[in-house]
């Protein structure tokens, strides 16, 4: 009865119980996620999944981040990677599929293994607001320290033309893989132009930290600021199997949890809060707004020509920092 | 100062702390949104936006939900729409862009107007987990009693062909209102595959509620099972337009709100999560599964065959309700 309940249900396994960490793995055995993405096993509450997960609520740079031009500066340096041609294995974890894949990438004097690569869609980085439809995450442990960790993050883009050859060369096995627990092998895989992409385009760097339980922080986040190319086929089929896997957009890096931010809404110890933004429409009110005038403080009146002209209650600003 | 660093961030108007109503609007002024979709001003702090959003964080009928067909029932009626050719306005409000559109629906016996459509992207509401990169909400208010509110929502899927009419209607008219406060007018648009589609395919019913600020419950949802095609360069540009506008997946309905789950997580308080699920892989295993065996309590020991054939610890379940 009771399983019968859990087959319906399940997409987990309980031997996570007991061994959570994030890339061992018993031999011949895909281990499906305890967590999911919604109700009491979804991002919000997290934290109540197992001890460890508790900076998923307190963390304060928690990812993922919308990525603002202005506040995420691009890295000054390229990685350097290798994947050499291998039979890969392809698995439905449940809360994501997976690519388990063995490279080496040489970034920031430091050098890192490449231990898989898994999928996100919608995406779960924005960039400048907008998000995009998939996000792959390269993830990489540190050869001599391996509790240092690099994601690579690519975004894609949907395309009328072809797909990247990474992605068409993983299409024809998603069948294989529909359901969470099941895996199948892949001869080869293209990396080439992911490998040219990251080596070439802008990457924004920040310090963030993993985007599922444990949210563990301290990662070297690595995203490609242009995204490559998805055909339809190949979302629609990825999207029919993943269904939804994308956390929601933490606070900005440094400040306070969401959550902690979410729980003191709208009491006495709420975070000060924009309740309004004002928009410039005009060249005139932007020629004006370039003049110095005094930094507001809560609770004065501030006249914002765009407001039919009259002097508005300003209770709260949004600036950046 | 001030405003020059609002002019970077602005997206919306102060006019709306003192107008907060989700339909009036003053004669041709496009009111730009207070709220966001990250950080402070984001659906984690909706809360703290205004006096009236305290229902945000409360509410247990709260929209968007993921939609299991186990859960939520079809409307066992069909809503009879009709929507005069007319032309319409095209508004970009900063959180959504928006058709304002007249129309007339009877639905369970009550007579709606239409009084508006938007758009979500990625989708708000998932079916079986599954989210769509887009999802339109018309809007209806009781024509007798106009705090009665419905919407029917539609969801689209990627394809390879033609957007619905719906959608290449408005493609053309996208660069128009391309940023936040601007509108422009379209001569006619094309409904009619639209009302064929609601007044034919499954609708999903359920008592919900705004899924933006001041998230008022008691709203009728009727939501299309099935589908309707975009293509690729209106998803794109759309996406670019709008960036990211989905509140995240509220629990289930009846539940406690999940900001209320969430600042509970990780303390002696917290609501029961499962903190494993286990999962059956085999065909002997799903016929074990099957036999009748006592509910297991909290911390009792309770064997699962899939797990190295060795008992196994099982400190929380998920079942369905």
């Amino acid at each position: 009865m009771l399983l019968k309940t859990l087959l319906i249900a399940g997409t987990a396994s309980a031997t996570c119980l007991h061994n959570l960490s994030r890339f061992k793995r018993a031999e011949g055995e895909v281990k499906v996620g305890t967590f999911g993405y919604d109700g009491l096993i979804g991002p919000l509450n997290w934290a109540s999944l197992a001890e460890e997960n508790q900076v998923c609520k307190s963390g304060k740079t928690q990812s993922p981040i919308n990525i603002l031009d202005a506040e995420v500066t691009l890295a000054t340096e390229k990685p350097t990677l290798d994947i050499p041609e291998q039979k890969v294995e392809f698995e439905n974890l449940g809360t994501t599929i997976e690519v388990v894949v063995n490279g080496t990438t040489k970034f920031g004097g430091t050098d890192f293994r490449l231990k898989q690569f898994h999928m996100h869609t919608p995406s779960e980085h924005r960039i400048n607001d907008e998000y995009y439809p998939l996000e792959v995450h390269m993830v990489h442990e540190g050869v001599s320290d391996t509790s240092s960790l690099a994601v690579i993050s690519i975004l894609f883009q949907l395309s009328t033309g072809a797909s990247n050859p990474l992605l068409s060369g993983l299409q024809p096995h998603l069948k294989a893989i529909a359901e969470p627990g099941t895996k199948t092998e892949i001869e080869s895989l293209d990396f080439a132009s992911v490998i040219e992409h990251v080596q070439t385009t802008g990457l924004f760097q920040y310090n963030g930290s993993l985007t599922t339980p444990p949210c563990a922080e301290g990662i070297t986040f690595l995203i490609a600021k242009q995204p490559l190319d998805i055909d339809v086929a190949t979302y629609n089929e990825i999207k029919s199997i993943v269904k939804f896997n994308s956390r929601y957009s933490q606070n900005k890096l440094g400040e306070a949890n969401l959550i902690d931010v979410a729980s003191k809404a709208g009491t006495a110890e709420q975070f000060d809060a924009p309740t309004a933004v004002a928009k410039a429409a005009t060249e005139d009110e932007a020629a004006a707004a370039a003049e110095p005038e005094p930094t507001p403080t809560k609770g004065q009146t501030v006249t914002i020509s765009e407001l039919h002209g009259k002097p508005t209650h300003l209770v709260g600003v949004v600036v950046r920092r």
